[in-house]
């Protein structure tokens, strides 16, 4: 049998949006919040940073073994690809990343841009965006995708 | 009490590392294989996309909550910052990201570039790597995560 492992909320998404929608983010305030044990401490250096990786549980996403392959959004204008090749929020372990802007470290609190999860959404992890940890070589992407972003922010 | 969550691999690390190291990653081969149930269907239209993103369990790594604040590396020279400031693989939940140029998508297996991780580290997602989900504005860091990052790759 496969091992498993848990992993335990560390913060909390605040957010302007309370229901799960697919576009227009940008314009949403969003911030995280830290959750006991972890206290200000834990933040310290962060505003040295321009923008934060966050990590969190998508909750309120389903996964079944039935959209292993599947046209994102179900449009037919767009090809069938694998959950591997797509960041549908319906996917294995749930797992979702974003890299926000740092608006503002005050406590446990970071207020943050860009952040595409719902209020509510519990966050597994922060890590400062580090320019060596990025695409270290030109990158691509499929135009279905780039179609797809159009609307997102 | 908090709700926590179950992750589960969908995959595995295949690397020429076995051991755990700080530097020097560029230098290794490395690849990820899919682990039952999935197979290629959840990997086609992946090698339309120049990189992924490998979400990983740092299975050997620990936490501990007196690591919430410390110098990267143990670094004199460097500052005293939060664990949430930081990279550093003994963090809460022992979650890694790794940003790779894909070289081959191969049935389950995905030929890679830069994955800084062991050998049988379990993976727990792939994302490809959608330019619109990168920063969305220039990005800084503090000069001691420069220095840290000289000899990473």
């Amino acid at each position: 049998m496969k091992k498993t492992y848990v992993v335990e909320p560390i913060g909390v998404v605040r957010s302007s949006r309370n229901e799960v929608k697919d576009d227009h983010w940008g314009s949403e305030t969003c911030a995280v919040e830290l959750l006991p044990p972890f206290d200000e401490r834990s933040l310290l250096g962060l505003d040295g940073f321009s923008h934060v990786e966050v990590i969190y549980l998508l909750d309120q996403a389903t996964w079944d073994s039935e959209g292993v392959l599947r046209r994102p959004r179900g449009n037919p204008a767009w090809p069938e690809v694998g959950i591997f090749a797509q960041r549908a929020k319906d996917r294995p372990n749930r797992i979702g990343i974003s890299v926000c802007r740092i608006r503002e470290v005050d406590g446990i609190r970071i207020e943050l841009e860009d952040l595409d999860a719902v209020a509510g959404t519990p966050v597994v992890d922060l890590k400062p965006w580090v320019a060596e940890f990025g695409p270290k070589s030109p990158t691509f992407q499929p135009r279905w995708m780039s179609e797809l972003m159009e609307d997102y922010w």
